[in-house]
């Protein structure tokens, strides 16, 4: 989404919010998989095929580290350890995680802002059936999320404060874009963070969601099946009824064209369109149509 | 000398102490140095030119990490890395240093048994002129030991327990062995940690060293010019007054024949033969030598 944005859009006009809630710490270094995956998207060096860590990877610390049976189900690529390195010493020499963020989408070359939610520690924490409590990535990465979730917290939330900027690039912004994430565990700790759900509620005539879900389905990851394990309906509906209250408009998939009706019922506006972006053409006719859907046109493509 | 002594008795019945006042914190990572490197080396997988580090290692992480400008003077090699990943996991998940030790000479297969000295954090900061005082790494490294040192301490030490089995393994040995190792940094620090000292002087009759000094040189690193900074005599006579206490027997090289009279003046008995060990055959024979000389004959070689 953020890579059809930049394209209708000069970059340095636009500020990603992110989640942090992913977080976690392996061997002793703190990784930030959401900003990674945004950093490396948008530096166009993101590793297409799995759709995080870095394109033409190697995996030289990982084949060294089965020898002592280290934890590596959270395979850190070469190069992509070098980030969660200088992340590290940049956070214990007292940088903050807003700070250090700035400083690596800087070296990858990424005119976009990146913004941590938080600088605050915030984890996901999801209640799988028959194991209890486990982290988001033991959930996604270890388990797959081929699991049933019963419960979905955000450890830490309530204590957390935005971080520097959040609050006010809400209260400033045009447009604000809520990204075709997972609206429970991408999009929620970002929501649970104090304020953020209140500045998109006083900006809400200049937000648009855009429907992670298509034709009932999640086109990437389990947004479907936590949704309906959660009491949600894994549709476009689903969606329209957790953001009515953020977002003036819904954009879904022309696929979703017949439940429009439905989506305009919970009092958002009802955008239709093609939101599967197969291609860089697709994703910046998304963002055109997106923004555009809030009063905000695009600048002239360059 | 340790790979000399593997040769002339059993490995499983060597325990090394291991200095680990040099350990330091990297980008978040527990770093031992000097257990490493004697890991690396009894696995035979030392990069032999350089004496630390793994033979054949890439350099993919550091070279990815100069993107962000980090700390990149203290080199960790890929592989090496995964070393320090899988240490800092399991001191984290709250293993003692002695037991992930213990864990990663036997990933390595390993014979003898590696204790660190303590398993409470010492730290070996020198006062370096013209700048203060620095940490190990940053003199040692960073500097390349080509400063002026006025003082070495040991942080730490005071409240340091010394590992389990340190004192009982010294107390217990048919022989002690004394490395040629740096008196001031490498050994200072193990004889700082409270009960090392008094071990040793208590297992004086069978506790030999072998001066790492040779015709008022040291063959490796700083020990000389360390030595002479803080008023030592740095010769064989100068290694002799700082372990006469603790050892009966100095061995000394040959090229310091002329000095074995003064060496005894010390207290000790003086052993002469050839101590730059420039191939395996010439460490087994130096250490059949010291083993010799504390009345511990080696086992028949294997």
């Amino acid at each position: 989404m953020l890579r059809g944005l930049v394209q209708v859009v000069p970059a340095d006009t636009v500020t990603a919010v992110v989640n942090t809630a992913d977080d976690v710490v392996l061997h002793g270094l703190h990784v930030s998989p959401d900003l990674d995956t945004v950093t490396y998207t948008l530096a166009g060096a993101v590793n297409d095929d799995t759709g995080w860590g870095l394109a033409g990877e190697s995996w030289t610390v990982m084949e060294s580290l089965e020898r002592y049976s280290g934890q590596t189900w959270f395979r850190l690529g070469d190069r992509d350890l070098a980030t969660h390195l200088y992340r590290t010493d940049r956070l214990q020499s007292g940088a903050t995680l807003t700070e250090v963020t700035d400083e690596i989408r800087r070296a990858w070359g990424v005119g976009c802002r990146l913004l941590p939610m938080s600088d605050d520690p915030v984890r996901t924490v999801l209640t799988v059936e028959g194991v209890g409590e486990v982290g988001f990535q033991d959930y996604f990465v270890a388990r797959r999320h081929d699991v049933t979730v019963s419960a979905v917290r955000f450890a830490g939330a309530d204590a957390a404060r935005p971080g520097p900027d959040v609050l006010s690039c809400i209260g400033d912004a045009e447009a604000v874009l809520v990204c075709p994430s997972n609206p429970i565990v991408s999009i929620g700790p970002l929501l649970a963070v104090a304020g953020v759900a209140d500045a998109l509620r006083r900006a809400r005539a200049r937000t648009v969601a855009v429907s992670p879900i298509v034709a009932g389905t999640a086109l990437k990851g389990p947004a479907d099946r936590l949704m309906r394990e959660l009491g949600h309906d894994a549709s476009v509906v689903g969606v329209a009824r957790l953001y009515a209250e953020l977002a003036s408009v819904l954009v879904i998939d022309g696929a979703d064209a017949d439940l429009a009706p439905q989506v305009e019922a919970t009092g958002m506006a009802c955008v239709v369109t093609d939101t599967v972006m197969s291609s860089p053409e697709v994703a910046a006719a998304l963002a055109r149509r997106a923004l555009s859907a809030v009063g905000a046109p695009p600048a002239p493509a360059r």
